[in-house]
């Protein structure tokens, strides 16, 4: 291997893509350079959530997300091992893994998977974890960058059946993957023992203060509770914890569903026209086609409205194509379809609200020269009052699904807002979030919560202060599932307030 | 122009760049896509901020930003005209123009640094407003995909000398410009008076909200308030405001900064080593004329000390430079230099925590049918104290000034944070900002404000809680800046809490 990377070394030494040379003396001039995607994500990022602290927090959950959903694409109950040891104390090396029984990555497509940013298996229009194509690139970019170890990564499908191993690196200065390493592994050495599956371990350098290694277990708990169908293991040096499955039942998988005419623009409509090139399909075929909730009628309506000649969809220009977008973005249509999201459903809410997790690691195994042992301990909290509702809603022509629980009084002690988008829990950046906003702007006797419940929990109840409801002993809960959720960032730790969704979250607990 | 556009229709439909072909059936099959920069950040324009209401301001923001960054590159006093009009009310169609007297794009690289995203001049380390390569292009293909108008762009350099006009529209399946029309333009219609300067003209769908408004004018106001050096004329349907150059003198040009060893990685040695590429220039001398406070003598003891040989620096692998960037992890270097970083100053800082700005439509000029005048309303606080202070630090290695102020009492009758961040006021997303986290969590005693005070102008001082301060009359007011400001998102609004920068923002508020 050592050769390998010599070589690579080599081959990554090309001048960097610059456009025009000059250098930059101080005196006015300005040189203009093109960044690869994986060097912008390198040198920002903050934008994808990888900063200082934060960034083995980060690797956790992105590989956790892709693991859960891979096996939900395929309706496979999941069992998920994720391991985080560190490696070399002296510069920070971490080792993290994890292996799923999902349905792995076919062996021709690792190595851009892994490795080159902006490519994806996610780019579609359904509810699932990943969104931007980012997370996993990340991991990839930060080892090559920071360590000279290799990406390792297995993976088994069920078309090809053979498991195969990569060692990979990206070269950030391209955006390309460096496979130095590939081959098929021989029975006896095998590490996936399912019919499908991957394994990948990384190594990073990075620090894990006490606060990200809480938040950390936090994530996991959370992420327990909302996907009781898996099965979690978590291995750090000290100790292993299983978060285990709690039902069979699992939701269908999501489906891919077409985008609604009323966010359409030009660069929709025109992706919808190059489907049905040289096909001669007209543009009324084109639009119910490629569009929910427009029939052949309406189409035809819109195109007649539009003023436009009735021709084949590739002969018009941009000039009348967007006299169409006007007349969607003015029409009214049809709600679009809700059928294929998938709620986290009351129980397991009002049981994510009020159960509290702590980790305790078992001395005894220690001192015996074992792996120690570490158990999980549950303690479920007896709320004076607890009350879900939901909305299905429509925001930014998106279904979408808002579900609000809240836990007032009793054993509760102080105020606690958790935040779920897509069955992923969000515990950073709670100040910039929509579900932020929608709490300081709702009254307390809105949330069906008395005045003398209130007095009794509140020094000061008659306090005009936006920030009244934080000092109440309540715990309230919201998931936000949707086939695209407006996340600020693409480390996805809070939401934007988008459309209609911050009206449907206050109605949901006001 | 029409036929332009109809080729580009034409043009456009490539297909999408598809690295495998399974249609998802929903059976467990994923498609591996590749996304171009452009589709991405459309697809994504909550990560640049470009959402719903905020399209506008965001437009204004970065046309007002690329403005002044380009003035300042050539210590030119900034001369900016910004107009924002209805252009079709029923489509919500505006007319967004931004005009400088900066140093212009040259007319061979207008089109990509107008269209292509991550194609900037800004990658470079020092203190500007413009970092990610984002904004202009979001614009260019937000633009593109909603309306049929092209992007016109007026551009001048000190070097050519003659005045380019464009019109310009975004391919955004592939991040390539679009060129449909380029011409010198004729003496007579020139639109550049100025010795230099860059004109541009975009239509963007928007919706504009009174909320917005106030935001825009908001942001003009601070804008101004820190960069009293500049004119800034800002055009509406409502009438024109002009804010006055208030002084001559202003701050040296910013200079590009070699980057600090200790914030070497693999990925900045490799790129380092690729600068002197077949010159035979030894890892010593690469390292000393590569990163600042690294003499020649310091180089040589980073290599022995990581144990490998002294060579030519292009021969050595990726093992062996790794073990020189983990001796640089360890290693204390002198902090880097600041002296090319340009802070708001006492005066300037206090101007603007105690200014309040009120624009006043003149109804009088409105009935004789003329453009209605607005006229600016300034209202000076008469705070009890005042008090500023700052700090030079290093954050992740970057040279940083961290600037506070904070005005308490008198006519003051409520908590305002301000924050600024290279000479650019932040307004939005205050939630998730570093200076919201420094203000909860520093105590009003040790602001410098008594307890007497405190029980003067607030009901409940012995509350524990840590949002009091807000509770307080009080304006408090930060300004970083940096060569690398850690921001969450591409659409600037936040900054993270990176590496001690919170510490310092702590040590000068309390």
């Amino acid at each position: 291997m050592k050769k390998n990377t010599a070589e690579l070394a080599q081959s990554q030494m090309k001048p960097e893509t610059t456009i025009i040379a000059i250098p930059n003396n101080g005196k006015g001039r300005v040189r203009y350079d093109k960044k690869a995607e994986s060097e912008f994500f390198v040198d920002n990022s903050a934008l994808a959530g990888f900063t200082g602290e934060r960034i083995l927090y980060m690797a956790v959950r992105e590989l956790i997300e892709n693991s859960l959903d891979s096996c939900e694409t395929n309706h496979i109950l999941p069992n998920i091992s994720l391991s985080l040891k560190l490696l070399d104390p002296e510069n920070e090396m971490w080792l993290v893994s994890c292996q799923d029984n999902g349905i792995g990555i076919p062996s021709d497509k690792v190595p851009v998977a892994v490795c080159s940013f902006l490519t994806s298996g996610k780019y579609v229009e359904k509810q699932q974890r990943g969104l931007f194509g980012v997370g996993l690139k990340m991991i990839a970019a930060f080892s090559t960058k920071d360590t000279d170890h290799p990406l390792k990564v297995w993976t088994k499908t069920q078309e090809d059946g053979s498991e195969y191993y990569f060692e990979l690196r990206t070269d950030i200065g391209t955006n390309r993957p460096i496979v130095l390493l590939k081959r098929i592994i021989k029975t006896g050495e095998s590490r996936i023992q399912d019919e499908c599956g991957f394994r990948i371990e990384a190594v990073l350098r990075a620090r894990l203060s006490p606060i990200t290694k809480n938040k950390i277990y936090e994530y996991i708990s959370q992420t327990s509770i909302v996907n009781p169908y898996a099965i979690l293991t978590f291995e750090t040096d000290e100790g292993k914890v299983v978060f285990e499955r709690r039902t069979e039942i699992m939701p269908h998988p999501a489906k891919e569903v077409l985008p609604h005419p009323g966010d359409m623009d030009l660069k929709t409509l025109k992706k919808a026209i190059i489907r049905f090139m040289n096909q001669k399909t007209t543009l009324q075929g084109v639009l119910c086609n490629s569009f929910q909730k427009l029939s052949s009628e309406k189409a035809k309506e819109i195109i007649t409205k539009a003023g436009v000649d009735l021709k084949i969809a590739d002969k018009y220009d941009e000039h009348e194509l967007i006299k169409v977008v006007n007349i969607c973005k003015q029409t009214k249509f049809q709600a679009p379809n809700t059928e294929h999201l998938s709620p986290i459903g009351e129980e397991i809410l009002i049981a994510g609200m009020t159960s509290e997790y702590t980790i305790v690691t078992n001395k005894e195994n220690t001192n015996s020269g074992d792996q120690p042992q570490q158990q999980l301990s549950t303690k479920v909290l007896r709320p004076v009052l607890t009350g879900y509702s939901s909305r299905t809603c429509v925001v930014n022509n998106r279904p979408t699904i808002v579900e609000c629980g809240i836990a007032y009084g009793g054993d509760i002690s102080s105020f606690k807002l958790h935040r779920f988008a897509n069955k992923i829990p969000l515990l950073y950046d709670e100040g910039s979030d929509v579900a932020r906003e929608v709490v300081s702007e709702v009254e307390i006797n809105k949330m069906g919560i008395s005045k003398k419940e209130v007095k009794e929990q509140f020094a000061n109840p008659d306090s005009k202060s936006d920030r009244a409801v934080e000092l109440l002993p309540i715990h309230i809960f919201f998931h936000i599932c949707s086939t695209k959720i407006p996340y600020k960032t693409a480390g996805k730790e809070s939401i934007a307030s988008e459309g209609d969704l911050k009206r449907y979250m206050k109605a949901c607990l006001a």
